[in-house]
């Protein structure tokens, strides 16, 4: 049998046993600042702006050898109907389960108008839908009509009256998913073009609020560059997670764990964090037999041998300091206390409690979004949710009283700040109706 | 007297009578995609990330012309103190009035964990505040107290226990305001060196979750591409006004708002957009009075006459969709009904509702934040709130039963995606404790 190449790293004793810096290298993993593809995306910006619809059909042809018109942008919604309906029964059934849990979840976090009235004043910040957002799904290896329903039904339950799925490919169960999310256009363009295509408008690709959904590294460096013309839901890294494992975890259940989230992709990160040190040859043994018959055994194995690692800590309280320092989109919790550990736990995407919550449920059915935040930006982001979807607007309202009564201050910090007219602005009104 | 060059578009009729490109133009002012200080930004920050405090010392000498070690960068506490100190009674009671307001609106937007428990489902969005924000407060013409107060008092609000201002000059007044807002730390640096090093760390100068507040156009090239290192709050452009005022209003308040706006820039955006023809000429009489002996007429008129416009429309709603197509920072409603009006105004950072409400209160002491979407982002974005300070993670725990009753949906799912691992890693634990 061939060595899988699993790293253990071993921390304890203040990590003194084995060069700290492999820890702290992969906690830095940050996705942050410009890589390669950001001069190709900047070029594909300027040619949309510059030229649109023809810009969008050219790039297509040159990136991905389709022919395509700008006619042929938007699937018809008789052609989604169709293709849908190809889609097998036991297949759909899935598909709505698991809509059904994302809907019933993401319900729970409606959000309200907050606010106050004291006396004549009246101060809100007032909550509402986007008024039209893109879900850009990728091609690739794999169509993950999943992530349609993850991305999409969190809009919708938003209220967002106008919700666009953007692929370069959408085979029938994608557009299946398209359906019972709702969505409302189907747009059949991909990478930077589609990005900026979709901030900016053409003549066929209507200019959206917002972007969401994870894509290749051009992709991701379009939705960086045009930030600010919409909003976009942050900077997607590969896939991750930390398997947080004590002695009374299942080696099999780890294993599977760490091998699901490998096999989505070469770079994806799978890491194993415990304080038993029997653990880690019964993963790598359970990990080698696991593989064994996996379709996707090279990329996991990959992955595995790359990004993966079996981190050895002290006690329980390394084991959450090791999660919170590396900020995983996904954290599973393997203890015999997880429920106490999951409290401890600042930074993380989602955090997957107890042997009967594989990270596979999170993906597909459990409810809440799998689209993450990675890369370590658990420390400051947040799954997508229904936040992402509304804007919130002060609304104010002073009377005379509540002018008069605010107007000394108002007037002494503008005339601090070099700003008479600030201040003259405000008495003008109180001398006027005196 | 000098023509002030207010321009005027008469969009009545459908806008024929003038060219309506005009208006579209000044509508579509997206700060959105890169500029010069782009490049410059670039540099700055890979310089940072190379050499750390020196690059920063290096980098505030050459940009700045001012000497600093690194131990300068820090301002201690007690020399802190000693500024709050000497600022006079009046203005401190003035901040302090400021912060009040501030402080109990943003508490009305305190947010609570949402999800569900049903048998053995629980499924949570759990709310924390992020753990290091840092504020930047520009330097330039004027230092602004009140923006340390804007956006430190949400953040505290919010829970945040480390709050650092960040700032190329911080005077007794910006010392002071950050005491009232209770920032922890505050560090005299400021420009794109400032904000690598917030985004990065440095040996001095520590990584912050986020960095809000807006800044010069380095400041904002730098965050824009730090933007996945940490969160920023959006891309700062020009203040900006829309006033809808009608027959009602009084020319008087109206040219005051206006002028409050064009002073603060030679960029400002000061518009006027009315359904009264007769308003026009006597608002434009009342800028040109007002501006006699406003101290910053310059800067005012110069902002007016290049940023400036007064829309001409044909009814309410004629003016409602012109202000949400603009997607205005700040809008002002002088209107018989401004009540209804305002409810119909659907993109905009703040409205201001009745003659007593001016935008100068917004600024200081009403209590919704002044840090609001600039450059029609408010399409998207919201006000600086207690929202940009928390972050969401997702807590997932299911019991045997509801894996069991999901285990099918997933496996369906997965082995469509093509990705079996994930099948199987919830196939066996039903397997293995039944």
């Amino acid at each position: 049998m061939r060595d899988l190449g699993f790293r253990t790293l071993d921390l304890r004793g203040g990590g003194r046993a084995e060069d700290p810096s492999t820890w702290r290298g992969l906690c830095s993993r940050a996705a942050g600042l410009e890589g390669e593809a950001d001069a190709a995306a900047r070029a594909i910006i300027a040619d949309v702006r510059a030229r649109g619809d023809a810009a969008v059909c050219e790039l297509t042809s040159r990136f991905e050898q389709r022919t395509l018109t700008p006619e042929q942008f938007e699937i018809s919604r008789e052609a989604r109907a169709e293709a849908a309906a190809r889609v097998s029964p036991d297949l759909r059934a899935a598909l709505v389960t698991a809509a059904h849990g994302i809907r019933v979840f993401h319900e729970t976090q409606a959000h309200a108008d907050t606010g106050l009235e004291i006396e004549d004043v009246s101060l809100y910040s007032r909550v509402a839908p986007l008024r039209r957002v893109a879900v850009y799904a990728p091609g690739g290896t794999a169509a993950y009509p999943s992530s349609v329903l993850m991305a999409g039904i969190p809009a919708k339950v938003a209220g967002v009256p106008e919700v666009i799925l953007v692929t370069p490919r959408a085979p029938d169960v994608v557009l299946l998913a398209a359906e019972i999310a709702e969505v409302d256009r189907v747009f059949q363009i991909g990478g930077a073009q589609a990005i900026a295509a979709l901030a900016l408008g053409t003549a066929t690709v209507p200019r959206v609020d917002k972007i969401v959904g994870p894509g290749n590294a051009y992709v991701t460096a379009a939705k960086r560059q045009v930030f600010g013309l919409c909003a976009i839901d942050g900077i997607a890294g590969p896939s991750e997670i930390v398997v947080v494992a004590d002695a009374t975890a299942d080696p099999e259940l780890v294993a599977a764990d760490l091998i699901a989230q490998a096999e989505h992709d070469v770079l994806a990160c799978a890491i194993l964090i415990t304080d038993s040190e029997p653990l880690v040859p019964a993963v790598i043994a359970a990990l080698t037999r696991q593989l064994g018959d996996l379709p996707r055994a090279e990329i996991a194995s990959q992955a595995l041998r790359e990004h993966g690692a079996a981190v050895l800590v002290d006690d329980v309280a390394a084991m959450v300091a090791a999660v919170n320092a590396y900020a995983p989109e996904h954290v599973e919790l393997l203890l015999a206390d997880a429920d106490a550990v999951a409290k401890q736990i600042t930074s993380a995407g989602a955090i997957f409690v107890g042997a009967f919550t594989p990270e596979a449920a999170g993906d597909y059915t459990a409810g809440p979004s799998h689209v993450l935040p990675t890369a370590g930006a658990a420390r400051f982001a947040s799954p997508l949710g229904v936040w992402d979807f509304v804007k919130h607007t002060s609304v104010l309202r002073l009377g005379r009283d509540a002018l008069a009564a605010q107007a000394p201050a108002i007037a002494r910090l503008a005339r601090a700040e070099g700003l008479e007219g600030h201040a003259r602005a405000a008495e003008l009104r109180l001398r006027e109706t005196t």
